[in-house]
């Protein structure tokens, strides 16, 4: 019976809500075989205060102390130079952009860079990474919609890149083959997450599906080809961002004629059974342990050698286990991706 | 008050269902405007010979006898010249056919076409229209997924037309650039219908929105644009097919993980005002006329010229008039495309 061991896995980007949703998922990440999260800001309101940060990771920690968290702030017009310093004093370790509309509380997102040039200095100076939603907002004028939303942010990172070269920068989420090509063309302070969805799924798999619904949008067959091989490849710069992000089943399964599905797919409590059964199927089992972790921490500079122990995966005999169907949430419940389905791997 | 007289208007694209759901739907093709339908076969089991067609005929005059309906056959094995001069013979219009899965009740749908050339040769012969739901089946290995499925049929559609030149062949709901530009630049036996849920919609509308979840999934806005500057122009050979597609609200609002939202939308009861209402948001009220009724009549080489009179729309003072939220059918209900949102056209 095959075993995987995984030193240190962390999750590089995940939402753990707030309140009783909260109270939930956080110990999920945990259970899906993680001892670490770098936890997303996009609350209501959004955390852009150290103090927030704080007070968000005490709940955190209330609802799992296990779990070592690392904070992120959200970029808006409330962060300063100064407050960038402050954050960095206080362990918090990037600064996540969302343009504006694009995703779950996104409303306060940023319309234009440029008036955050200083804070970007001050995050390069003090060594915090800034996190990118890279997707531009939908315009007819320019052809723009969710399916190329992606493709027309990078020239964002390209001219970031460019201008803040030693900004630690992470492409989130990416999705398209052209997002893969650019973080590879950039210098060693570009890096990218890549979701296992997004490594599950093409554009047929939601269509029509609010279970599959998430922004960024899966994209075509060729786009999920190059997150693919850049794994198989163990390019150092991708890893793993699990993006997880729950919503009541509810939201999720149900639209109105005036209300869409929520956008978001939850995999925290299923994450590294669930990576390592999609790294096998496309032939990149062994870049497991680089692509969870590894990889991530080098870029990070985390030093994650105690306290986080050596996770162990071992082959499922026969049909494979069956990820649970849901798990209860108030009077709601939340479903995981691949709900009833089987897969290959374990944690023992 | 702007008043328009549009004289004979035919959706040449309509599905009727059956059983209880006909029995609701029939008679909104009248209450839309429409007193003559082009109806698709793809019931179950499918219309595949003349005397499935004339039965269903039967029910669909039981529904409602004032509506004139113009039948179709389901392309399958069944269908062999002899079928074919049958069907002419007894006023059967056209054959649909369904590329396997890619659709509602499409498990039928035929994977290559050499095998129907002694039927398109009798259709040719004796007239009867060939009309193609254009799109291949998704394919990892291809590249080929609903975004893309219409283009890659369009070399199917070049080649039909080339070996059967004189056979009249109508490319349905087509919603992309690629498609438009193909059907121009083809010969006069080539024709086009389009929805009006195309000309409102990008895949941002059907992103998370069951409601907005057709085949072919709307694309991106410069396939929109095309579609609507392609009317703009007045080419004769481009008009309406409604493609209504009706669906109980459940199937079209919930996605549970195993089953996705049905794939459908349904305009019939709003059709003529809704299509005025979209065609004057781009410009195009003055080919109103043309677009829903002589372009497509004149393709088909119908005469309607009696039992069809002129209908006429009126312009709605103030903010407009509510499309109805929903219509009842058994315990279920039906939601039309832009339910409860306003438009600027009524009938008479």
């Amino acid at each position: 019976m095959a075993v995987i061991h995984v030193p240190s896995p962390v999750d590089f980007h995940v939402h753990l809500r707030q309140g009783q949703l909260c109270s939930v998922v956080t110990p999920h990440v945990r259970k899906g075989g993680f001892k670490a999260a770098y936890v997303m800001p996009n609350l209501k309101p959004p955390i852009t205060t150290t103090e927030q940060a704080l007070k968000y990771k005490q709940e955190l920690q209330n609802n799992d102390p296990e779990t070592e968290y690392l904070m992120t702030l959200y970029l808006s017009p409330d962060l300063n130079p100064d407050e960038v310093r402050k954050a960095k004093r206080a362990g918090i370790m990037g600064v996540k952009s969302y343009p504006r509309g694009v995703t779950t509380n996104s409303d306060g997102g940023i319309e234009s860079y440029e008036p955050y040039y200083p804070v970007f200095e001050a995050m390069q100076e003090v060594g915090l990474v800034l996190n990118l939603h890279g997707e531009v907002p939908s315009d007819d004028k320019t052809n723009a919609c969710v399916l190329n939303a992606e493709e027309k942010f990078l020239p964002h990172l390209f001219s970031l890149h460019t201008r803040f070269p030693k900004l630690k920068i992470v492409l989130e989420h990416a999705t398209s083959r052209a997002a893969v090509e650019a973080v590879k063309s950039l210098g060693s302070t570009v890096a990218c997450t890549i979701t296992p969805h997004h490594l599950a799924m093409t554009v047929d798999d939601w269509a029509g599906q609010g279970y599959h619904y998430c922004k960024p949008v899966a994209k075509y067959p060729d786009d999920r080809e190059a997150l693919r091989q850049v794994i198989r490849d163990g390019h150092p710069r991708f890893f793993l961002g699990s993006d997880s992000a729950p919503h009541p089943s509810l939201a999720k399964s149900t639209s109105t004629p005036s209300q869409s599905c929520a956008a978001g797919i939850y995999t925290s409590p299923i994450l590294l059974p669930l990576t390592a059964h999609l790294l096998e199927s496309f032939g990149a089992l062994d870049k497991l342990a680089n692509f969870v972790g590894e990889f991530g921490r080098r870029f990070y500079g985390l030093d994650m050698s105690t306290g986080n122990p050596i996770v162990t995966l071992r082959e499922v005999e026969g049909h494979g286990v069956t990820i649970q169907e849901s798990w209860k949430c108030g009077e709601d419940s939340l479903v995981p991706f691949m709900a009833g389905k089987r897969i290959r791997w374990e944690i023992v």
